[in-house]
């Protein structure tokens, strides 16, 4: 780590050492990641049904279409060309370039359309739950607001992402016969492209933060992103999974 | 209405007419305000213990306290000096001035001190619910972003506050014994002040709205606002009346 600033040896020397810094990141994880709601637990363990199912894949829709916008407002407000260049890839991973490369988005859209959902509707997102479309903006607004050490942070539940992705892969596949291996491509194309983000941006805040200050705000943002992707299950689980509760104007399961 | 733009005759004979404009707000109210949420019946019900109530009154403190500035970010975007002194003494009503008018953040603690909750934890919000978090300040941006027309149409959830705030006051004050008449000021206060500021405000859109088509975005403007009320009281029956779902680092109650 390079020292180009004056005047920080004594807050330096509160700082976390790169491994501490990164145990307390994945400390947050062990605590609060969305595998531990039991909603996920409801969905891969093959206690929803097929409605249920198309009400957490239509609202989960909103998060993965958000995500190049809230790349885009990261690289907006960055002038080290280095990180946009890095950064880019991930607007191309979920938009895609075409027919040879659909992206994340599309492959989503390939879920959604493999549970009968119509492929307007969820794009329209009329039928999102407003919680899951707040939840989804708050992260959007925080990488354009935070500091942009603290905006790469947000992005680090990629680190815990693996683990959740292959629980998924199995569990609807063993458990849903609406499910099948094609429409489970989203999460097995995660499996190698989240790891990757996700130790470049570990490397980048390690060496970007410079405080304990600005250490403890990273690991901030990560509990943060791990409430906007809890919010979203206790939304579903609220709207979908106790009788009488969906929201006026939200998605209405036909079963 | 003056006709101060050119070509938009075909436009304007589609608009609504004021009254036709007014009854598709108030149509908005009569279906999704949050007067129909199960959590506010059980609340003016006296069906809540005192911690749930509680936890309804540190969630809510995160709405009062955004609601200056969210009318801070209507003016910052607003050319026209009479909007802003028409829309100042908003802020005022809820920041207060000082000792002589304390203002309904104020008068909120006075609440939640009521209630035995700490002030200094209410302020810090850290007990709040994400969700409540991610609402409010979607409103807090809406204002922000949109145009300011719209922007003001989203605070004519207004028109449907008295009612809930007598069932408020008449409801917990019959139902609970740690709710005295004291603590009830906020509400007797917006009984006389969410009328005034609604008939300004459904006076402004009526005269601004120029087009069917900014009709029909106030009108979805107050359905949005009802959305930001409408998931606060999802996330709170969903954390505090159902056992088991209080999320991590959310308030919990003692009792």
């Amino acid at each position: 780590m390079s020292d180009r600033r004056t005047g920080e040896t004594a807050q330096r020397g509160d700082m976390w050492s790169a491994d501490e810094f990164e145990a307390a990141i994945r400390a947050v994880g062990a605590e609060r990641y969305h595998d531990k709601h039991p909603f996920h637990k409801l969905l891969h363990g093959g206690k929803l049904n097929k409605g249920q199912v198309q009400a957490w894949a239509l609202n989960r829709y909103c998060y993965q279409a958000a995500v190049p916008r809230k790349d885009a407002a990261l690289m907006a407000r960055c002038h080290d060309r280095e990180l946009r260049r890095e950064w880019m890839h991930r607007i191309l991973d979920h938009d895609g370039s075409g027919p040879e490369e659909p992206g994340g988005i599309e492959r989503w859209l390939v879920l959604t359309d493999g549970l009968g959902l119509d492929r307007d509707y969820v794009i329209s997102r009329k039928g999102a739950l407003a919680a899951t479309k707040f939840a989804v903006e708050a992260y959007v607004n925080f990488v354009r607001e935070q500091p942009l050490t603290i905006a790469v942070a947000s992005s680090l539940t990629e680190l815990f992402a693996p683990k959740i992705h292959r629980e998924r892969i199995s569990g609807m596949l063993e458990n849903y016969d609406f499910i099948d291996d094609k429409v489970m491509a989203y999460f097995r194309r995660r499996l190698d492209q989240a790891p990757r983000d996700a130790d470049f941006a570990l490397a980048y805040i390690k060496e970007h933060a410079r405080t304990r200050e600005e250490q403890e705000a990273c690991v901030d943002a990560v509990r943060f992103k791990c409430d906007v992707l809890w919010v979203q299950l206790d939304a579903l689980h609220h709207a979908y999974f106790e009788p009488g509760n969906i929201p006026p104007g939200a998605f209405r399961p036909e079963s």
